[in-house]
């Protein structure tokens, strides 16, 4: 597939490394410095450039939204025409100072981006764990018991794209129905943070679900 | 222990039955058949009975408030005084349709009952998992690996009752930090809940936090 980065930090840097080790086409964009989309896609070791929010979204398969929540609209007007294009957003609607939420509980962050390209295929993923997590559950993909990764949306094909690049991650996909359900998950994704960086243990946090008594 | 279960619905009733198999004595109490309540009692097969929800909060080392939040002022006037008591509350601020969070986002429910009894000792627990799991976790205590549980609060001997009881319970006490965190930990009830009734393979869902790479 080939996968376009809308911002390249540290979940869109991560990610977008292990799409092009797991195989795929990337395109990193949409950073401060143009050299460290260059770094990023020569140390992914696999079939990665570095682009313009345009040329990433151009021919792109599925992209990967991954800016402060700050940016959207400045990234949407520079990554053009999203029709019918798959979208999987990480990006949480924090704040400036990143301490809450600035849509929730009746609307979310995946709700919104879904209103501003309407005609996208937005899926809300990848953002319910730490971007300190990532690299460890990829090198893990092999072993029997994978962390879960939730994701929702109301687009079956996206979310078909979403559970893909999911598993080849190295998480379990969890399905969790359309996309308002980021009303949950975004908060979900803080209590998540709050656990990796003020609990005890370091920030490399997944989380699974498991079915009991099967 | 002496545990007071104020509510003794679907989760009042599994985790009253669960804390007396723990050995611990338990007063069921607030349920609409007094019938009801005494058959929990019997068929807890342990050190428990019947009772009102004043004679459940009287001399309780810990209370279980598992009430539908429409009736919190109904059970709070019932049960008297909680100046000091431990009260672990899994009620989640529902609609009377229980369809949404009558509060969230800007508070929780756990921040507006410790606000209704600001002598007691508030820890929001128990309210992340369908009730339908419980006694599964239970049987499965002596396994390794066990399923999480978050609690959070802002009096710290009431959050050592409540991981002490998490752990009776058969899960791991996961410390989220202080009461606040219920704004998230609620949304995150109502996502394991779309996925434990909206999902496929059944409501008998846990989650465990997992450390990679350790």
């Amino acid at each position: 597939m080939r996968i376009g980065i809308l911002g390249s930090g540290l979940m869109g840097g991560k990610l977008g490394t292990i799409f092009a080790r797991a195989g795929h086409e990337v395109v990193f964009s949409y950073s401060r410095s143009h050299e460290k989309l260059e770094e990023l896609a020569r140390s992914s070791q696999g079939k990665a450039r570095a682009g313009t929010p345009r040329q990433a979204a151009q021919e792109a398969d599925a992209l990967l939204l991954a800016v402060h929540w700050s940016r959207m609209d400045d990234v949407l007007g520079k990554a053009g025409d999203l029709s019918g294009k798959v979208i999987l957003s990480c990006s949480l609607p924090m704040n400036t100072g990143d301490t809450e939420l600035v849509v929730a509980h009746t609307s979310s962050g995946a709700e919104e981006l879904s209103r501003k390209v309407p005609k996208a295929r937005v899926v809300s993923a990848f953002n319910t764990v730490p971007s300190e997590v990532l690299f460890d559950v990829f090198e893990a993909r092999h072993k029997k018991a994978r962390p879960s990764l939730m994701y929702c949306g109301d687009d079956e094909d996206g979310k078909g794209t979403a559970a893909g690049l999911i598993r080849d991650a190295g998480f379990e996909p969890v399905d969790a129905g359309p996309l308002r359900i980021a009303r949950y998950a975004e908060p979900f994704a803080l209590l998540v943070a709050q656990l990796a960086y003020e609990g005890t243990g370091g920030p490399e946090l997944a989380y699974r679900f498991e079915r009991m008594g099967k």
